[in-house]
């Protein structure tokens, strides 16, 4: 694609980093910054700010004004229970539930060889300093059903074996208001291998 | 959608200003750029080079470093034939077919009232001028087969119609390699309406 000035193309190459978007979609993007300038100085504008201004708890690595986060700072929160997960929408879909009170830890990303993604890109030895450090009790890995979180997963999970703390994950099976029919294989399988007692949900 | 800071929120608000990208997606947007800053200032930075550096000729608002764009400026080209387009992709996608050696007019968009573009925020005007000043002899719209397309085509005809130049429009049918059966109605109904002399194809 031969593109007709090189700062477009500088902008197309760097809008194409997205993920999910290619070079096609980079130029339509690109063709409408163009038609609407005001809205390009403001994502311009918005993304630098953002990078800029948002800081890190130090502790769990949420976005947070100040050194701690309002979950980590939070003394009605359980802090002996750490949900592990890979970024921050992860904890707003989850505190969305409002089934979970207690404390979380952000990794920034799975472990992907292909995307060149290694265990030090990731922030598992703050978390295996917080494991060590106070009476944790329980570990819940709340990543991706994909091969990129199983592998994070287990790579975690091997190296908190010997803490004595309770390991979990949340429970993969089939969506609430799904068929079978239209349930993919593997998920179903999961679903059967990981069945239980049906006394449970009348609990739920 | 709560989201965790207000500068999070600004560039996920401006991000959603992309057409075709929604809120959610400005989300997962705005996380992996806050954990790929040096990608982030890439796109901040050359989002605002490319709408501070780039330069539209004078005649067809095509991008140019001078005045004149390349393709007005080059004595090879038809300046009497002009074919009047949505943008400068399409510029681009004609160019690559070599089929074509006039010149251009980029109205900026299409007539599109549900999205607040009338045919004053487009660069009717100039072409306008530029027919009733030179020697035009043909304009060929080339805008999509939409709705807006149509509507555009049709309001620009109503306007030129009174000058003594050849209007038309480049041909709608069924693509080359398409099979029948996959082929959209109105499509194909366009296809057989536009049918034209089967002679004419052994010369192409």
């Amino acid at each position: 694609m031969k593109l007709p000035s090189s700062l477009i193309e500088q902008a197309v190459d760097a809008i194409a980093n997205f993920p999910g978007i290619g070079k096609k979609t980079a130029l339509r993007l690109a063709v409408y910054l163009l038609q609407n300038k005001q809205k390009a100085y403001n994502i311009s504008d918005s993304i630098k700010k953002m990078i800029e201004g948002t800081k890190y708890c130090s502790n769990c690595y949420n976005i947070s004004k100040n050194n701690t986060c309002i979950i980590c700072s939070n003394p009605k929160r359980d802090k002996n229970i750490i949900c592990v997960v890979e970024d921050i929408r992860d904890i707003m879909a989850i505190e969305n539930t409002m089934q979970y009170n207690g404390h979380y830890h952000i990794l920034g990303g799975l472990i992907s060889p292909i995307d060149g993604v290694g265990p030090s890109e990731l922030n598992i030895e703050k978390l295996m300093s917080r494991i060590s450090e106070s009476g944790v009790e329980e570990v819940i890995f709340a990543l991706c059903a994909s091969m990129e979180g199983e592998t994070t997963s287990y790579y975690i999970y091997k190296k908190i074996t010997g803490f004595n703390i309770n390991i979990t994950t949340i429970s993969k099976g089939i969506s609430v208001g799904n068929e079978l029919e239209y349930t993919d294989q593997v998920t179903l399988g999961r679903a059967l291998t990981n069945r239980y007692s049906f006394t449970q949900t009348l609990k739920e």
